[in-house]
């Protein structure tokens, strides 16, 4: 379960920068910037728990992850306030193509981990499964975008949820031949395949216009 | 009981279009549309299973209102895709108004039946019941506005949420008299007439100016 | 515990006022006014309890909250339906000066009812403890300010969350010490202190730019 911890690290830091960046962005003060970052990094995982009737929330057995966000978003508040420079350049550029590879990494890793947290409860119900796989993949973003007056990115981003859905359904059927941890790796990798190709290839959903 | 599946029915097919409309309007892609469908049809029995410790929520019980909400959804779609004239011209303006009785029927359904979930799992408290009705009649709706970035509908439109509180009371005073689904389809029934006489005669509430 | 109770009143009245006044601002009808007063008063402590799964909420079974919020929001559509003319001139400033105290004795309050409820459910986990404590003090707010469409005010104002966060920290250390009682109001009044000496001195977090 080692490759899955730190797949879920990865995750966090990825979530919690793209919240902390918003933050920033809005010229917000360190406080808010904090608010954005944890509500990004476990916002998914809190509805996936008040769904599944897991109280008071996993974020509160393990602060792990808690404390991972906050040193995350302090650390990028630093380094801007140091380096305000570092904002309007390059460098922003690069960061958030790390970014994008990093939040895709969590995006998988956070829709099975969502599912595995549902089969230990003792879950059986694929819709259940899937929706709480899908929900703690975006469920943070959609906070953090309502929060900040935005309109969530789901809705816009290059098949963001359905990179999700897609892994939701590899990791139910894997799960059939294969261990469970592997199961969740394999499925974790194709979110990541499907949201960068998506992103690069600019593949889009059918519209009306 | 089938009397009041099929308004329940009925109730789901109305907010979920009402949702997909939303989203078609402001040219989301299908998965967007989808989204607000479910949100909009689903989002108040979800608050309410939330409040009253149902978990998990009964949308995972019985997943045919998320099916009818995503078929809803993909025949909207798929309509004014084909025939996409449709969304500019009188078409648009006749499905609004019969969107606009169903929900109404929609509102009073999801509002007797939010009490009714109350009541089976045996709470008595008068405010808890009104509260249940009235969230699960206008959550959904409150959830979709937010999501898509609208000022929720219930601050705008002639006497909705009213409606939705007079059925609940209502409901709840003819099941004194009456048996509990005859008391549901009056109460229901009452909350669609008192929306579409405010929708007719543009009854509002009193305001500062 | 009388004192308690009765700093939840003040606050509970505080916080119902400031809904309603932006609803009244927003030129919202008595039905929006209302909703947004109750859900600024009883906001914050109905996702502590879901978070805490304490289900149904503690506002169903003590409904006088819910009341003085209802009688507060009519009060102030009365006041100024009748005597318009406050709206615009120096009484709406002294009023919110007023309102400003109210609404730091309600966070203070809140803040501290919060981690007490938790503490009597038997948690003691520091992070949740403060997590509720925080979440009760400033959670109403935030979901009032995302209804109104407007940006959740804890990202703007001067040090209102830190002084929320630092009553809780203060709560639980003089817990070691004190009676419950006392504790609960030291640390509530150190949440007032810190709140208005931020509002007068118009404290800022350190921000980028």
């Amino acid at each position: 379960m080692l490759a899955v911890y730190v797949i879920e690290i990865i995750g966090t830091v990825a979530f919690a920068s793209s919240g902390a960046m918003i933050g920033i962005r809005k010229n917000m003060d360190i406080f808010g910037i904090n608010v954005l970052a944890i509500t990004t990094a476990l916002g998914g995982g809190l509805i996936r728990d008040l769904v599944l009737g897991i109280t008071p929330p996993n974020m509160f057995r393990d602060s792990s992850y808690a404390v991972v966000s906050i040193l995350t978003a302090c650390l990028l508040f630093l380094l801007f306030r140091l380096r305000r420079e570092l904002l309007s350049g390059h460098f922003v550029e690069t960061y958030e193509k790390w970014m994008n590879v990093m939040d895709a990494i969590g995006l998988g890793a956070f829709t099975v981990i969502g599912i595995d947290t549902a089969l230990q409860k003792g879950y059986k119900s694929i819709f259940l499964l899937l929706f709480v796989g899908v929900i703690t993949g975006i469920g943070g973003g959609m906070i953090r975008d309502i929060m900040a007056g935005n309109t969530p990115f789901v809705f816009i981003k290059h098949v963001y949820a359905c990179a999700s859905i897609a892994g939701a359904v590899a990791c139910l059927i894997f799960r059939l031949f294969l261990g469970d941890t592997l199961a969740m790796i394999i499925a974790a990798a194709l979110v990541v395949l499907i949201r960068l190709l998506a992103a690069h290839y600019r593949w889009n959903l059918p519209r009306i216009q």
